[in-house]
């Protein structure tokens, strides 16, 4: 099968790969569509070791599994867990510590036609969700992890750092709490798509320092984790959405002297994005800015790896 | 009166300080003794500015105050809040955007022959608590300050990192909520402190990694950081009890990934401290390593600035 292969900070579109081995329990599916994030990128800056099959956002329609799911479409999570360790036996599977992840660690992902993984890892999509929209079903729930991490009502004021595609996912879903929004970034363009929605947006002197419950950080770099920092009142709450290349410096003392919590916020819950894009609670569409097809996987890099591009999405079969 | 008094990272002896003034709704206290703390050390060493008399950890007789209080012995909250900023408004009176903090912040301290207070921040001590322990109110109430912030219970694993003034008392609080307990440390002699009331003492080795529900960092160092950090098990808690010199470089991805929780942890309540001293629950007295009069309060500061030394405490009045 073709597929974009990750080894030694390199991309190549290999065209003869054997199908994904499939494992007691699992279902293969072929792939429709899947989107490029920045996890991939930071894959590909070798930011962690990985080699093989990248990608982890898909679409696609079970080929290879129970009657219930045979050609219809799905989604699916990405931590593969063993069921036997002490955290998969403690009921939190996403941190087993066997697992693997798709496209991830040790598992080949979704740039590829065909992917295999866990049948309890598959979530049907309703007919009225597109392709293309439930490509986003992944990001989706890891931001609205956040509201099962914190608790954030009508009261709360809460402040999102970064105008990229998690700061563009984590606003349009806190807005659904009803809480006091203000989303700050760098790119007007970017932050129209927010104000589009009824989001309040603004440069980075929006935030008013000691000002907000709860600051959701998504760019990723050191400004922004002290953009995020400042902005909190005393005993507020900093979640941590991003990961950083490299160690962070933080002002420990400032955490211990404001008695701030940060939270530290990864993968989240399949059935709620899927009811969120089904009810079209949030819209996703304007964040997508190309489709290449999967022979064009490496240019679709490109794309997606220029400054101020959200998603960019693969068409594979 | 006769003060120690900081200044440029200097501290004298001064003898010709006038008295603290008094202002609207505040009580003269006499100090009988005070407790020289790590923070007191940290502003010596020009972490924070601060000039003025030094101290925050104190008991006194009140001497002019109203008259429940006068001629009895009390300690004191070190936060003297405005009552009017947003924050006093919302009902957090210890993070005043415009609080003096005796001996920290703006107000002269405890190491002096008297001191002023808000009455509010007084708190009578029982006649069974002896002066010297009543001496440790403060940074109790600061210990007992996690078990309000995380929810600590039979079942939860914790680990105290530090076996320092503020290790003990973490781990010598904690071991009241019945939690599964390890306190670890550099000094064998210091953990024989706690293991002499049972608790479970170690090594770094001791800590086993990713298998701790909550880690208590009290050391104020880089590596007493990283070791709390690797103890804990994926969604674990790290609380953050003491301050660090320059900034803390920390792998934020690890917060991310293992969706751990960082609380910053600074002061706590007075009346549980008082109760819990009253009662006999925790023994501060091994902790006293010597006593000084105020006339030799730089000798004082000396020893306690000495490797290993616990607590030094100062006979004022
Ligand atoms: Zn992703
Ligand atoms: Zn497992
Ligand atoms: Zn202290
Ligand atoms: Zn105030």
């Amino acid at each position: 099968m073709k597929a974009v292969w990750l080894e030694n900070q390199k991309l190549e579109l290999k065209t003869d790969l054997p199908l994904p081995e499939l494992q007691a329990g699992e279902a293969r599916v072929k792939v429709l569509r899947a989107g490029i994030c920045n996890t991939d990128l930071e894959l590909l800056r070798g930011y962690y070791p990985y080699r093989g099959v990248l990608g982890h956002e898909f679409v696609g329609v079970v080929e290879n599994g129970p009657e219930n799911l045979v050609n219809r479409r799905v989604v699916g999570e990405i931590n593969a867990a063993c069921g036997d360790c002490r955290f998969c036996r403690q009921g939190v599977p996403t941190h087993c510590e066997n697992r693997t992840v798709l496209g991830i660690v040790n598992r080949h992902g979704a740039f590829a036609q065909y992917l295999s993984l866990p049948i309890e890892n598959l979530h049907l999509i309703p007919d009225n969700v597109d392709t293309d929209v439930a490509t986003f079903t992944e990001p989706v729930a890891a931001a609205l992890e956040i509201q099962k991490q914190v608790k954030i009502g009508p009261n709360d004021r809460v402040l999102v750092v970064g105008d990229g595609k998690l700061g563009q996912l984590v606003a349009q879903t806190l807005a659904l709490s009803g809480c006091e929004l203000l989303a700050i970034g760098r790119h007007r363009e970017k932050l129209d798509l927010l104000a589009a929605r009824g989001i309040q947006t603004g440069f980075e002197e929006a935030a008013i320092a000691r000002s907000f419950d709860v600051s959701v950080e998504c760019t990723g770099n050191p400004q922004g984790f002290e953009v995020a920092r400042r902005a909190l009142r005393p005993r507020g709450t900093l979640v941590l959405k991003s990961t950083y290349a490299g160690r962070l410096e933080i002002d420990a003392s400032a955490i211990v002297v404001d008695e701030l919590t940060l939270v530290g916020s990864r993968c989240g819950p399949f059935p709620e994005a899927i009811a969120v894009l089904a009810g079209d609670r949030i819209d996703v569409k304007p964040l997508i800015q190309a489709h290449y097809p999967l022979d064009e996987a490496i240019a679709a890099f490109d794309r997606a790896q220029t400054r101020g591009v959200l998603k960019v999405l693969l068409d594979i079969n």
